[in-house]
């Protein structure tokens, strides 16, 4: 798997030291990411991943150097020379190098070359756990490169054989660290707009749950997902993923809802079938 | 001026791209930094500074790779290498590069020699004015590099000809984007202890004033800092700098105050005699 990268207009191995120490997103921690992949080798809902991206930016004040076209180009290159038929593709867009350390004057813009996390279908059926976190994001409309405690709760996280973290502040829940949260009351699927990234797969569940349940988007309380029949998590690599257990506290019986795996099922049919 | 660096054993022109794209730093802004500088050509307050980045690198639950007296050495030999009298060193350390994007294996630590900020004598007996920012910085105790705020109010900041945000939540503040903020009620001499990165100049200027003002440590209210006499914030670059206007209000007459410049002249005189 020779993968490659891109970086400011030019192509180079995966492995090659690119990034000058002057650079905000190091630095200052000014940067924003997103990540996607393809589907039977076609990405996978690209205008949207596109638009969340360039908002993104456009809320950090950075321009982008490219067009959607001049980048779709690259993502075919990558692509061919990764020789692999599926891949997961990470942009990362810095505030560049900065003479102060302070004001940006031209941002860096990467592009990874990544293989996809290994699929653990079973796991997808038996659901996870996740642990309650007293947080919110800093400016949760942006991707940005901030998952400082997502990194320093890793080991925790394995001790208590967790997944993720569930973010709630002031008996509101948000989001887990890098996917979103969905509750069902009964055939009610609820899920927030506030103070979260809003994600694509979030985006893809909704449209695919509307002919069959009552959607509400809403602020929801850390006490309802307790409460909640079924409890379930999307994004881009945990796909519709139920969540089975918050803390030491088991949602419904324990076990992955029907009304999740249902969802699940239809998640995984659409992209089976993405790009035929 | 050749600068150099040092990157995880080696150094390198500080031009060098020395970091691959899948640190933590950058990938997940889990990083740490620290800096400092000479003067007389001697680092000043070392022992302080190199404490207080173990500390960071603590929190973030990252193993420093070198010793204090290693570093020590790696910092002469930059130093030589710049041919410069005065020189500022940054400490940057990263979870390293991840395979998984998320678990730290081992750390990346970069030292840059940076040339000194231009030095401004008649600013700093002029003041500056700062802008309230509702705010209080995550893990504040931890020199972590997400000033993400800072680099996205730089070019409101030029705007309303001001020169740093001063954070505040809930009415009490805490500190400015990268120094502390002491008030002066009368001859009371006040600095807050909570959310704020307890900075090296703070603490050399709290011995100053020892002698001379009555010192208390505790929270400081947002109107504490609107009504006082004096203000001034400290910090490596800006020493002690008058803060005269906060937003559209002045400080007690919109000049520097007495009891600052007293301790300004106290601190000059103490890093001009530093390391003879």
């Amino acid at each position: 798997m020779p993968f490659y990268q891109y970086f400011n207009g030019e192509i180079l191995p995966i492995d090659s030291p690119v990034f000058k120490t002057n650079d905000l997103g190091l630095l200052r921690g000014f940067g924003l990411f997103d990540y996607f992949r393809t589907y039977n080798g076609v990405p996978f809902r690209w205008d949207d991943y596109w638009q969340r991206f360039e908002n993104s930016a456009r809320l950090l004040k950075l321009i982008l150097p490219v067009s959607q076209q001049e980048t779709e180009k690259v993502l075919a290159d990558l692509h061919a020379l990764s020789g692999e038929q599926e891949v997961a593709f990470r942009f990362v867009l810095t505030g560049g190098y900065a003479p102060d350390s302070v004001n940006v004057v031209q941002p860096n813009f990467l592009i990874r070359t990544e293989a996809l996390p290994q699929d653990n279908p079973a796991g997808r059926l038996k659901g996870i756990k996740v642990l309650p976190y007293d947080y919110v994001r800093d400016l949760p409309e942006v991707k940005t490169t901030n998952y400082v405690h997502m990194v320093l709760m890793a080991d925790e996280l394995r001790r208590q054989q967790a997944s993720d973290l569930l973010f709630h502040k002031e008996g509101e829940i948000s989001e887990l660290t890098r996917s979103n949260i969905f509750i069902f009351q009964g055939d009610k699927l609820i899920t927030s707009d506030r103070n979260i990234l809003k994600g694509i797969t979030r985006k893809v569940v909704m449209e695919l749950a509307k002919p069959h349940f009552e959607v509400e988007i809403r602020p929801v309380m850390y006490k309802e997902v307790i409460m909640a029949d079924e409890v379930f998590t999307t994004s881009t690599t945990k796909w519709v993923m139920p969540v089975v257990q918050i803390g030491d506290l088991p949602v419904g019986n324990g076990e992955a809802g029907k009304r999740t795996l249902f969802l699940q099922q239809l998640f995984e049919k659409l992209v089976a079938d993405w790009g035929k």
